[in-house]
């Protein structure tokens, strides 16, 4: 059985959540399924990398909310964010993701799938573990649950070994895939990957 | 006669190399034309956006220089220069270029061809006027006064004048297409500006 494409993304990335949308009839359509990794950008870029959160830089902020809103119309993905309000934090929702992928592994797709949905198209606040009890949720997670455990000290655990071992694997920017131990960074290079898994690499 | 596409391009870059060998193609397959502009990442990206310059940031560095090497690879491109060696000082090239624009329109294709040639293919050091007279240029441009026109006051300020209309414009990266008044940074997105021209945008 092939290694899973290792998908690594943040919620708070809007090229992530584009991404999210098509890895897993990507990973398909080679015989291979995907293994969700969440990384928190505030860390790879903020502080390992020292760069300034992307829509905070200049130039490069106001071209790259030109180019999600053109994304976006494209590929007809509804967004129900406005890209200049801040998004939040992003733990609650990661921290929640990792105590699903923990102990509700065959739900990890639907979960990532939730979240993205709740902060991307529908413009939800997740800044705290209360607000994850507020959002539709897969089928099979108790809304009580899921909010307890984004507040406590395992979820926090998980996260924070994930995030520590996307550093450590180089990973820095939302989506990136891996696949067989190559990294593509980038909405742009999901191609790339599908003709990786097809040609066997060059 | 429609609008020439604007390509933006630092020497120094080598996604702007790769992008500078496809752009004349693209643009005559819509029957368009190029105008070719250099920036300096050196400005825009150190000075204005306040970061760091790609190769020498932290985790993508590292993803950046394997990735050159495996587009070049993919693409049949052969890379004469070390990707960790320093690229030198880019603003003879880049004034030198500018001198020719000016002065030889008809030639500033092959002029950019022929820097980026010499700094990508050949991994040849280009951080002094007198080196530019070293190289192969377009037929009827004397070295001697490349070299010169190099060294003068007239080519800092045709640069400094297109740097700074290039901020003016948000331009940040190399390379960046510009197809009536719509932007596309990166490699990765010449398809995309080939199917805008196609389509007329989205």
């Amino acid at each position: 059985m092939p290694a899973p494409l290792a998908f690594h993304f943040d919620f708070i990335s809007p090229y992530g959540y584009f991404a999210s949308l098509r890895i897993e009839a990507l990973a398909a359509r080679r015989g291979r399924t995907v293994d969700w990794r969440p990384i928190l950008l505030g860390v790879s870029v903020l502080k390992v990398m020292g760069l300034k959160p992307l829509l905070d830089t200049p130039l490069k902020g106001d071209y790259v909310r030109r180019d999600v809103l053109r994304h976006a119309r494209r590929a007809g993905i509804r967004l129900g964010r406005d890209l200049n309000a801040p998004i939040g934090n992003p733990l609650p929702a990661a921290r929640a993701f990792c105590w699903v992928k923990q102990h509700h592994p065959g739900l990890q797709a639907e979960m990532a799938h939730a979240l993205y949905r709740a902060i991307w198209a529908e413009g939800r606040e997740l800044s705290t573990p209360d607000a994850l009890a507020t959002i539709s949720l897969p089928a099979g997670l108790a809304p009580a649950a899921v909010a307890e455990a984004a507040a406590g000290e395992e979820a926090a655990r998980l996260l924070r070994d994930a995030v520590a071992a996307s550093i450590e694997a180089g990973i820095f920017g939302s989506p990136t895939v891996v696949v067989d131990g190559e990294p593509f960074w980038g909405l742009d290079r999901l191609p790339d990957v599908e003709e990786w898994l097809r040609v066997g690499g060059w």
